[in-house]
């Protein structure tokens, strides 16, 4: 007899039932990305490591229970978009990998390092086709649009970061649109499709979209500042890593546009020194960001999308699924790591 | 006014119709690509200069006027999965480029050439989501699902292939497996989706896919064989390529298989000679296979697919448009480049 969460539930009933739905999306995941041909389950088998925290589809399903609380339960159509969804994804980190030249992903090997650029091309590929052909098979025709539209739009801010790639002119508001793009817009659209699955009505998941969008680029914001103030073992991953690459990222961008022609062209210098090993100049670039406050504005900007993105939902119906959604929402701009 | 293929109409009818559709299709497959990021048009604009005779939009056109001959035109739907078919192809030739290293396609280099793998890789998987936003909005909800799964078996025919690179134990039933997954689906799908946008049955959609897949099939043995016996201009491309590049053909896979023990390790040695450019090693080796009735038995199996197909669609009510498709195989089957 499954979980109903009800509107008295506590957090842990609602815990229960996510993870009782998750476990649902693993067994579709697998079930859906099964393959006749045996070195391709192989590679898909691999990807089953990838697997995080399943952000996105515990999103729907949250999703869908805040925006119609009145749900007994979590229904198949939930499954079979939070699946579509955590696809999409895989599929993106998958050629992610390839674009970055990634070594390594959850402390074990890249597909692209494991099995070569080509294969991790077609692994991708293959992912994404496999999340089309469910999502064509959702109740709701929308569904399928939403999808398309929405793997458009995270291509395209992948191009757009290509197109800017070593541009150290990028300005703040063209950064912010890539991860609009690149992250927001797949958290944004697990938020709309769990309303979807439930029916709820359009105002409704038009919020929980932009609430989930706003979370999404807080996140990346917040992974930007952790970069930078994070120690190596809390993150469990190396850090200042993104100075060490040259990688623009919202402190970065701030601080060159602030300051000004002499201190830009310092901090050029820095950054390259510090591309090439040099940890003290990393820590002087660090402390220069420090001197416009380019680390602060970031964490102010990651907490104001947190803040708007709780206004965005507060307007739906109190429910535990709702309290999650703002839990989570705190929990993200306040971890550190 | 459009003009409308009846009964009667003669080949040049048909081919209006169908030349007026593709312009159609052209102006869609722009539409659809457009994107609100200049640097992203600008990227699809080079895909443009990929067009090459619009087999698959083509195919979809005239699959649907054989379907239902009583059809007064082609409808937007055939427009609109015709489009689709084109965008997934220009998809796989993008990545394929990436796959295969390639410089130059149709004269031009290629996007991985142009701008990087990393451009062409997100490219591609730009044209695929595209592809599918534009098929989750036709009428027919069966035509996303069968893209859907199209693709899924299109990847695991690049990934059979890129497991069994440089195997020359490679067997003839495991190749054109890979031939019917990476080329043949499309092109049945093709045809199979222009019976299901003219509301066609099931036993004539069925009918008609099949007879693409042997179609698609057909074509690709006979690109073997042409690159064995053609000559350089004829085929706008240089020729004997693939021997140079030890790429696994039919012709050279039904030799190795049949040459002997012996036969098979000299013959390996010549490929492995006419790859570092040795043109006599590469002749000594065309009359190996000769010898053995490869090219014989490859260009024998192309004709056998190619009545396979015209068997297949000969139930179907005389009209312009069928003879145009049994036509279509004999041509492809009889070209001399």
């Amino acid at each position: 007899m499954p979980i109903s969460p009800t509107i008295d539930a506590g957090p842990a009933d609602i815990e229960r039932t996510v993870r009782s739905a998750l476990d649902r999306v693993a067994e579709l995941f697998d079930r859906q990305l099964g393959s006749d041909l045996p070195n391709v389950g192989e590679l898909c088998r691999q990807i089953g490591r990838y697997r995080g925290k399943m952000i996105r589809p515990r999103l729907v399903v949250v999703s869908g229970l805040a925006a119609a609380p009145e749900l007994e339960d979590v229904l198949d159509e939930h499954i079979t978009l939070a699946t579509v969804c955590e696809i999409v994804h895989m599929a993106t980190l998958v050629h992610d990998d390839v674009l970055d030249d990634a070594r390594t992903r959850r402390r074990g090997l890249t597909v692209n390092r494991l099995r070569g650029n080509e294969a991790a091309v077609m692994l991708g590929d293959y992912l994404i086709a496999a999340a089309y052909h469910l999502c064509s098979q959702s109740e709701h025709r929308e569904a399928a649009v939403l999808v398309g539209r929405t793997a458009m739009v995270m291509c395209e801010g992948e191009l757009l970061q290509l197109h800017h790639r070593d541009d150290y002119s990028l300005d703040v508001a063209t950064y912010e649109e890539i991860l609009a793009r690149k992250t927001g817009a797949l958290i944004g659209l697990a938020c709309r499709l769990g309303a979807l699955a439930s029916g709820a009505d359009t105002a409704t998941a038009d919020r929980l979209e932009r609430f989930g969008l706003e979370l999404g680029v807080a996140f990346q914001i917040q992974d930007d500042v952790l970069d930078l103030t994070s120690t190596e073992g809390m993150l469990g991953k190396p850090t200042g890593k993104d100075l060490d690459k040259a990688k623009l990222t919202l402190p970065l961008i701030h601080h060159l546009e602030l300051a000004g022609a002499d201190g830009r062209g310092e901090s050029l210098d820095l950054l390259e020194r510090a591309c090439a090993g040099d940890r003290s100049a990393a820590e002087q670039l660090l402390r220069a960001m420090d001197r416009t406050g380019s680390i602060e504005y970031a964490r102010g900007e990651a907490a104001r999308r947190i803040d708007d993105a709780r206004t965005l939902i507060e307007p739906l119906v109190d429910s535990p699924a709702k309290r999650h959604l703002l839990l989570a929402a705190d929990t993200l701009v306040n971890r550190d790591r």
